[in-house]
């Protein structure tokens, strides 16, 4: 963990190397990709049975045994204690509520001309969402990236999640369930990306895939773009909270630690206008680290990109943090809309002292997909906007094309496109009533 | 120009010939691509004058020399013919209209549980934009590319245009001021999307790029994305026209030549219930062409790429409009509205039997950098959207963490992340108020 002062004489260099710490780790695996992209896209079903059974150790009788049947889904559902199905319902609840409050409106507009123009908002058909198997499988991830599309009105949405052994998280499956997820299969990797992007005799293609995955899934889906409609690849978690020394340190360590516990490449960045709060929250992420299930994480990201930064005051604190663009923000003083409001690039925010930001992963409402590693200076957290696209349309009669025709004429011909203008000059003058 | 017909044996196989004709020109330049940036992100403002005089065979002074002075904009903007001044302002204002009605609104929601949730928009701070130099260099596209950024509240706006031999578009310069561009860079190819992604001493990094290029242009804005923000990298453009046979044949003929003539791999297509019609508009498209300047480019198009589609009725026509998603929709029947209510995928339409696609190239509005390629199926036209960016909040207090904070701490443990609930525990039943 580094401690950093603005009134330090090395503060500017210190932070800019905070800013370029990248914390990724590339793998080269473009090569080993699209080879099985290729060989799902020439043998289709029989790529998908061989890969699964070499890579996930799981035996499919045929393609069609890689579909997670509707008995299994009911069967996994059933087992979940009573307490965890609650505690789904109230975050699936809140989630989709949020997210029906962000559906945009139709625009239509006639200006003075007698043009009639406007925009229309239409969901996506298909959606692909792929979710990692093993320990890495999330349920809230699960309603965070399918409750959007469902809300967004996509009528498709097929879920892809690896069974290494054949091994299935039931709360996974719960919140497939819960979410409205239409189709779900045992796949998983670049094969499960190459059968969502171009499609097999069983798995029909999508439109857009979302969720996280591996190098490997990453990288399928960096290679499918274009095809089909992504979302941005996610890097390491970050978030930087603004306390002052009114705050429990104890509260404070835990929201570092929280974010530290993601990945050994998390980053925890506390900053505070109070150098003694900053020391004693550091001693009580050290006596938590002692006794946390994942200290051995935690630890290594918190010593490896932690930090705590005191500043003068909080436009200081403002202006590092819009530097920053971090991917989780939480505003820990008196009066939190008054910092929110100076801050122009933050993936999503928490406000208060008691609104840590765990609230947010599960139930508070807003979704946990957001962006990483500073794209917050120019990239959105997931929402129902990335399940809709725009039509815009434009309605003229004859009277209109005299009204504006003219000017369309002029730049055609400017742009040496004589067709363009030829189109336009046909219909001035002339009339569009039928006899 | 293929023939097609619903009542035909062979459509189906036909219809997919269309669906798959990609009509990319794909050159692999990745590798010369990547060695620019290198050079510029190693040599910064030296790399871009060497490769400027060497590219673009114009010797800059030194870098600073690279940037377009405010007096040589003046001169470019005074010897633009009034008429072509005016054109522009009439498209500017009209332009500047509909992205300003598409402005979001912030949302903000206090829930039961007492609870308040909301979502802020923002604008990047700062945005580049290309232009191709040469005859490519359109002005409609330089306000389509600015006007949108500008209403959407970017401060800074930095162009990039290529100067080939020094030739400066007056009517480009002109465009550029008129939408709010505040800086013009004399920089075009690889080197200028290294200079806007990276930032060298004299161009300073930006946070998002937008604007068409060419092959170079577009693998160098592929290499760039994740520094930096990018539009979509567009493909050939394509229209297709639904018309009946109450139209006027050299109408629809014009029309598909205006999308014809812009490329060889463009596309037109005509659907329409009445196979004399489609015969008449066959025959205009052919006189047409003996006279059009751009003939030898928009008759390979018409000769390669298009195509009249018979159908028994609308109902079909609709069907096979939304599997092909084109960027350009004319819809030239007696309701028009009431096809368009059943069109799912289209980048913008144009509706009404005198409502030429090329009206909103030009001046109806709406944006004419629209998705190509089938990707309207997941992809929208450029927008306001395109330069904000959303931050989500939560402000909750002790007692809002007591309704829900027991759902949170429950999903946590589910998943393994004990400091996740830890940090929410640590808020419930405690009281944040002070002392």
């Amino acid at each position: 963990m580094k401690w950093l002062n603005t009134q330090d004489a090395g503060f500017e260099a210190d932070f800019q190397a905070l800013l370029d710490d990248a914390r990724e780790t590339t793998s080269r695996v473009d090569a080993i990709v699209s080879g099985i992209i290729e060989d799902v896209r020439r043998r289709g079903d029989a790529a998908l049975v061989e890969l699964t059974a070499r890579l996930d150790r799981w035996d499919a009788s045929d393609a069609g045994a890689l579909r997670i049947t509707s008995a299994e889904i009911d069967a996994a559902t059933a087992s979940v204690p009573a307490e965890q199905a609650e505690a789904l319902a109230v975050a699936a609840r809140r989630i989709e509520a949020f997210h029906r409050a962000q559906l945009p409106r139709d625009l239509e507009m006639t200006d003075t001309e007698g043009i009639c123009t406007g925009l229309r908002w239409n969901a996506v058909d298909a959606v692909g969402l792929y979710v990692p198997g093993g320990k890495a499988a999330y349920p809230s991830s699960v309603l965070m990236n399918a409750l959007p599309a469902r809300v967004a009105g996509v009528a498709r949405i097929a879920m892809c999640v690896p069974t290494p052994d054949g091994a299935l998280n039931p709360l996974v499956l719960a919140a497939a369930r819960l979410a409205g997820v239409t189709e779900i299969w045992r796949l998983g990797g670049a094969q499960a990306i190459a059968a969502l992007a171009w499609g097999t005799r069983q798995v029909q293609p999508v439109d857009r895939i979302v969720g996280p995955g591996n190098a490997y899934v990453a990288e399928a889906k960096r290679q499918a773009f274009g095809r089909v409609g992504i979302d941005s690849i996610a890097g390491p978690s970050e978030v930087v909270v603004l306390a002052d020394g009114a705050n429990d340190p104890r509260h404070v360590a835990l929201d570092l630690l929280a974010q530290a516990e993601h990945d050994e490449a998390a980053q925890s960045i506390l900053i505070t206008d109070d150098a003694g709060f900053g020391r004693r929250v550091a001693e009580a992420v050290q006596l938590e680290l002692s006794s946390l299930p994942r200290a051995a994480i935690a630890g290594a990201s918190w010593d490896q990109h932690g930090a705590i930064i005191t500043v003068a005051d909080w436009s200081q604190a403002v202006e590092l943090t819009n530097r920053l663009a971090p991917e989780h923000l939480q505003i820990m003083v008196d009066s939190p809309r008054q910092l929110l409001a100076q801050i122009r690039h933050a993936g999503a925010a928490f406000l208060g002292r008691f609104c840590p930001e765990a609230l947010g992963d599960y139930v508070a409402g807003p979704n946990h997909v957001l962006p990483t590693g500073r794209t917050a200076r120019f990239a959105s957290g997931l929402s129902v906007f990335d399940f809709l696209k725009r039509t815009t349309w434009v309605e003229a009669d004859a009277g209109a094309m005299a009204a504006i025709g003219g000017a369309a004429v002029t730049l055609a011909r400017a742009e040496g496109l004589d067709a363009h203008a030829m189109s336009v000059a046909a219909r001035m003058g002339g009339s569009d009533k039928r006899p």
